[in-house]
């Protein structure tokens, strides 16, 4: 092989900016990859609009992706679609099963992607001597992904928290800034920043982190795990009374994905607003970066931390996929990587054996029956003095009788976007 | 191949570590690594001490190392035999040698032997078809080394930070949390824990992180540099002036370890007390953990935070490089590595050329005259009341100027251990 050579299907924002990468950086991957990475095609549904870059010469580039993933001359497909209008990643799958059924390694950036169909798609690069590589779909480039299958390759994984999405990192980095500041300005400065969607659900309700947990989690533990096993609450809920009780107690608000492998093999993944000490290392993961937390026995606590989005961040992450692709097949390994996502093999833990330290608040609005009421119903210490606001200190709670409890207040008509429920965790006490 | 053969050579602390985690974790490194990973000799000088933990049946006893170093039943020689009484790695360098020699890859966490001979030792690796192999020679088990060679494969490395010497992280984090403790009773404090040595001096005078910026600098850089080319002070000299002053201007002090590639391609090493942002990620690095912060093109920053001593992240460290080498081994690769120390090239910065913003602060004993004298020699803007002590800020000086000027203090009079100067770093203004 004199070259390794990529079809790149989806030539938008980072695929133009991969497209950059692998021309101003040519001299340096041919080095670290010991041979020339060479884009040989580019697929997408038009080539019309500008991208800031000009293609290389060496691509070919077509509207039909199919003819790109198996054409003759493609070593690796970087697949960089995303999902559909409906939110699944169909096309993805479908190019992802063409290239690895052609015999091409499959990088993506898609989180929806592997969440959905990790097993699958690993099963069925095995079956074809290739590899599945999925480096920028969590934490973009940073190296979590291949710090998983090399660095901890020698180490049974515990736990997992990560700080895995920037949009609403940086939201509540500016609530604790600014006290004043509340969520919705909060959420609309991100959108007017371009770190929060049009349409920000998919970020500030959670699903983007638990799509990445599930991925991590699924590696980690050798599990095929889904979305549907995440315990999943999102931001929005949070106010003022929260970033004031951390900042009383010497505590920061993250929205943390935790995934912890318990005695009996299962897995628990919860995603949702946390309470973690001001002064842990993850409190000092701010504004749009991501950080990923391991605990691992016997290398104890590691933390890797970095974008979490970006050309250039995920354009890092792609490529080096690509040179680890590329140095294998030089040597002729087919799978090299220790960790895998086994199809069908799957525990989600009992949310009934899981038990966590909750925060609960309530909006009374200084209805001191309301607040005797959900007093009542929750059952946990009283915290603060009352008022619009009455928030409750429960020591443990499992996640299926949380739920059952939010249900009941639920139906004793307290509204669910009055109820802000914070999860205790990384050793706060 | 039925299996991947370890000689270990040094059976002291971090050894029977080792060698407890291969027993076991049995099960567990032969899934990752493909093969599983026996023990089949141990060398040490004596074995009547007790160790703790009872070697396999496996492995053949040699006071020896010459014998199980170069034994047929050997794949990968790992080394922990440490420096010798005039803290050179002179034995160290004798086991590389002859392992690398014999067609063995060879595993090491001895920072002094690749801070001097990694150029050579590559090299020899390079000519036999086998791995040098370091990763816990930096951080322990962080896996900084595979992320340089791995992740971070496709980026040009332009800066690195790091806090890599747990004893004087502990240190520091006592002084921040406990303004009245005095650096010469945390020193002792550290030393009744374990965290320092009897002799402490080649951790708080910096020395220890010098040799890891070394290792990680050269194979960043790609250049053979040397502890020599080091800017080195430690932290001994710092005082409670130096924890108010960052308390006062939300900073936080650390022994910060910093390389930068210069526009020329030459490299500027520092190793020294460093006021830093408190909100900075690093800041948030306490009590004996590590981390490395890399700065590179395109990802960005990304850093990496764990253990930086001790028998589980050594051991993590130890055998990820013995799964590393024993799949590549299987896969017939010599050198998949990108990154090497390459012997003989290096260019060291000018020292004239780096310029750093610094707090100097020298003891006046409330002498008028003798602060009037340091204000001159040094020519910066006074802070603080002054007193028995007094700061100045030098916005903008270089290495050799900082040199010099030190020199000039010591000439009219100011004993070192009265000058303290502090670089500020990351950003702080």
């Amino acid at each position: 092989m004199s070259t390794f050579r990529l079809a790149l299907v989806g030539f938008g924002n980072i695929g133009s900016g991969l497209v950059k990468h692998i021309i101003e950086k040519k001299d340096l991957l041919a080095q670290r990859a010991g041979v020339p990475i060479e884009l040989t095609w580019i697929a997408d549904k038009e080539f019309e609009k500008p991208r800031g870059v000009t293609p290389p010469t060496s691509a070919k580039l077509t509207t039909n992706w199919r003819e790109a993933v198996t054409a003759a001359n493609v070593d690796a497909v970087v697949e960089l679609v995303g999902v559909g209008a409906d939110g699944k990643p169909t096309l993805a799958a479908d190019i992802a099963r063409a290239a690895l059924s052609a015999g091409k390694h499959f990088i993506t950036a898609n989180k929806g992607l592997i969440a959905a169909h990790g097993g699958e798609l690993h099963e069925l690069a095995a079956k074809n001597g290739v590899l599945l590589l999925f480096e920028a779909s969590v934490g973009a480039g940073i190296p979590i992904i291949s710090s998983l299958q090399t660095g901890l390759a020698p180490d049974r994984i515990t736990a997992i928290h990560g700080i895995v999405n920037g949009t609403c990192n940086y939201i509540l980095t500016q609530l604790d800034s600014d006290s004043s500041l509340t969520m919705q300005k909060a959420i609309a400065d991100a959108q007017a920043l371009g770190y929060a969607e049009p349409d920000p659900r998919f970020d500030v309700e959670g699903n983007d982190t638990a799509y990445k947990l599930v991925i991590l989690a699924s590696l980690a533990f050798g599990q095929e795990l889904s979305v549907d096993d995440v315990s999943l609450d999102g931001i929005t809920k949070l106010g003022p009374e929260e970033g004031a009780y951390a900042k009383a107690n010497g505590l920061a608000v993250k929205l943390l994905a935790s995934a912890a492998q318990l005695a009996d093999g299962s897995a628990s993944l919860v995603v949702g607003p946390a309470f973690i000490p001001a002064t842990h290392v993850l409190a000092g993961v701010r504004d749009v970066f991501n950080a990923v937390l391991v605990e691992a026995d016997p290398i104890g606590q590691t933390m890797y931390f970095g974008r979490g989005a970006g050309q250039g961040s995920t354009g890092s992450g792609l490529l080096a996929d690509a040179i680890f692709a590329a140095k294998l097949q030089k040597a002729g390994s087919p799978d090299p990587q220790p960790l895998r996502i086994p199809r069908g093999m799957r525990k989600p833990a009992d949310p009934n054996a899981v038990e966590h330290r909750f925060y609960i608040r309530v909006r009374t609005e200084g209805d001191s029956a309301k607040a005797d009421q959900a007093a009542a119903l929750i059952g946990g210490r009283k915290i603060g003095p009352g008022g619009a606001t009455q928030a409750f200190l429960v020591e443990r709670i499992s996640l299926s009788a949380l739920d059952k409890l939010l249900g009941k207040l639920s139906a004793a008509g307290f509204p669910d976007g009055a109820i802000c429920k914070v999860r205790f965790a990384l050793g706060t006490t």
